[in-house]
């Protein structure tokens, strides 16, 4: 039997080129989400399955959740989303953490769905909560953060965040009769708004719904803040007047059934090549419920890396990483392995430094060099050995210098960042 | 039915100050394994279980492997160690990439074991791996990295790397005229040597093994390359004259079973504290015979991150990571927080800056920032106000300044690395 050398299906493998851009996508974020006092956390990839059955939707637990029995007869699961186990390491220190709670987190999340492009099994998605706190200033923070993330990648121009609010919803329905089952309907129906198109929409609609429900749909803001005034308009008028042009109010933005009672997000990319929704998120209650009788409400997002990378491709906003290797010392002969190791050390950590593993002559070395994509390419010569120095070729510059082995590391230190 | 609030048995949660110390010790492995020419990749969580049915220890497989079938009917494991995922990516572009290889990745794993100190079912492992090269310079360049990698956390001083050969032991046996099921059980009482004590270890290999056997356990090297010369003499004397007295040659080392066909070798902490393997590696052939007729011989090594926390527990190793927080900007009033956000976003993201979620008075939002861990403060008193300026209090150096707003970046930067 031969085994396949093709990852599991709808998982990816990460070749070095492809872990380098995920690397710098996640560095990037480290960066600025850290600049917004968030702190990172991780929980383990194998959770209770109990942890998923109350909250996480019923889709995703019966059709969706990689389940199974341990050798201890435990009921586990790979976690499909990264908010059950916030909670529970939130209810497991509740008294001791200092509110409000600032995380992130970037884990690996696992759904049997079918893949298709933008849908994997694995997949690495970034969490960012914000727990307690005055609801209306979180939530504004929160949005400033998704902002902040976007920009850092040159993203803004592209973008919008297009926001609702579950509770001026619910308020609406039932300011028009619409309640229980068929307010459930509705919701389903305006989550999918953009998918079934505009015709299919208000047809589904108009059989549940009234001509002045119906007529709210399309009223701008300004006139649902006069027409409808409640929690959910002062919530959204706060954040508008914050975020200013970066958030659009859109009132089939609902996210789903899932846990949100506030306000509820999602960032578009508005451009024509990729117009979608790049990720969202909203406002929860009684977040940390399920374990006890502590409560705490928060305000996150998750961000997953297929979209974002997606993102970056179509807008070409990921960057050249340049040559994969600053120098590569030549070894003229096996025996002098020693001393050639004796310089790579003397180059390192600073510069990113390979010895050759195997002799040759000037044209292999540089072949081999060439290769490896280095920069710079260390060869000996008799002429330069007895002046203590030895020759440096800049493979980009097509330069060759003799520099002295003591002055090597500065030498290709100045020289490197210039192209 | 109330939810448990523990992590998963034998899992860990990672509270931010956990993660601190857990991406530090990552950052570290990065920047010297980088300046060594590695390259990262990753693979998925699961993999088929007939990867590992090979290669990797029956004991493993039977007894720990997570392994269950998913909603598609296959058979899958959580990977209980990276190698054979590394085989298979590499197999599948054996072709196009350039050899030597050399690669990292830093894992989670999955074994059910009985947890214990420094046993864990889930845990990370860096993984370096270098294929190709001539065998001895690889085994040289490998051993050196491992160094490299202990001394970026101060601890060199404290660690040797005790190594053998597994070709000189197969020549020792046949010489001797242990072969088949008995080299077998000796190489297993090797492996055992240190936990089992000298006695026992003695008892146990007069059963298999003649006095001239058990003689050579107890051989200096020096002898050895003398009286037992071959591959494995010649490759240990090659690798010593570089290291120097960084390695140690140790003939109970045998890294079990498993892979390896060369060098062989385990980082100890020779301080009477922590008297114990670090981790260990070794040379094997063949990695990728099992996808087909291609074949390439490599060398690497694991370094799991319980064990290398504990390292660095024991020596006192692990760095003060100071304030939390560069700067908390006080909210004297709600409706100033479009204010105090666009100061914290000329702050950003250069620093990490919390802004006042809840409004109230100096003391309030003192004991807030506090908490939170800050450094610094922004106050606003009425009086600076109307000079464009905010109060600075420094919570380290008990201190407090008047600044101008547009000048306070350069002020916290300028003050922020100073004690």
């Amino acid at each position: 039997m031969t085994l396949s050398m093709q990852p599991y299906k709808g998982a990816r493998d990460f070749y070095p080129e492809d872990m380098k851009i995920q690397s710098w996508m996640f560095e990037k974020m480290h960066h600025v989400i850290s600049s917004f006092g968030y702190e990172q956390y991780n929980a383990p990839m194998l959770e209770p399955v109990d942890l998923y059955a109350a909250k996480t939707g019923q889709e995703i637990v019966e059709k969706q959740l990689y389940a199974f029995t341990d050798r201890g007869g435990r009921n586990v699961a790979l976690r499909p989303e990264m908010t059950p186990s916030l909670a529970r390491m939130v209810a497991a220190r509740f008294q001791q953490l200092p509110k409000p709670i600032r995380w992130y987190s970037i884990p690996n999340l696992w759904r049997y769905e079918k893949p298709q492009r933008g849908r994997l099994r694995e997949h690495w998605q970034l969490n960012c909560d914000l727990l307690g706190g005055e609801r209306v200033l979180a939530d504004t923070e929160i949005l400033m953060l998704a902002c902040a993330i976007v920009d850092a990648y040159g993203g803004s121009e592209f973008v919008k965040i297009r926001i609702n609010h579950r509770g001026l919803m619910d308020h609406v329905f039932a300011h028009h009769g619409l309640l229980g089952e068929n307010a459930l309907a509705m919701t389903k129906l305006l989550d999918a708004r953009s998918k079934i198109g505009e015709e299919v929409f208000v047809r589904e609609a108009t059989l549940i719904a009234d001509k002045k429900l119906l007529a709210f749909f399309d009223l701008p803001f300004e006139r649902i803040a006069i027409e409808y005034p409640c929690l959910g308009t002062q919530e959204l008028t706060h954040v508008m007047q914050v975020l200013g042009d970066r958030v659009q109010f859109d009132s089939s933005i609902m996210r789903g059934m899932d846990y949100y009672t506030g306000l509820v997000f999602e960032m578009y990319d508005q451009s024509p090549e990729n117009p979608r929704a790049m990720f969202g998120g909203g406002r929860f209650d009684n977040l940390i419920g399920l374990f006890g009788k502590n409560d705490l409400s928060g305000v996150g997002f998750g961000f997953g890396d297929v979209t974002l990378r997606h993102f970056l491709e179509t807008h070409n906003l990921l960057p050249q990483f340049g040559p994969k290797l600053d120098v590569f010392i030549s070894l003229p002969d096996a025996g002098l392995f020693a001393q050639i190791a004796a310089i790579a050390a003397q180059l390192r950590p600073e510069l990113r430094v390979v010895t050759a593993l195997e002799s040759g002559g000037f044209r292999e070395q540089l072949k081999m060099a060439d290769k490896l994509e280095a920069r710079f390419v260390v060869l000996f010569g008799a002429e330069e050995e007895s002046r203590g120095a030895v020759l440096v070729k800049d493979l980009i510059q097509g330069v060759q210098h003799e520099v002295q082995v003591s002055a090597l590391q500065s030498f290709i230190l100045e020289r490197k960042g210039t192209v």
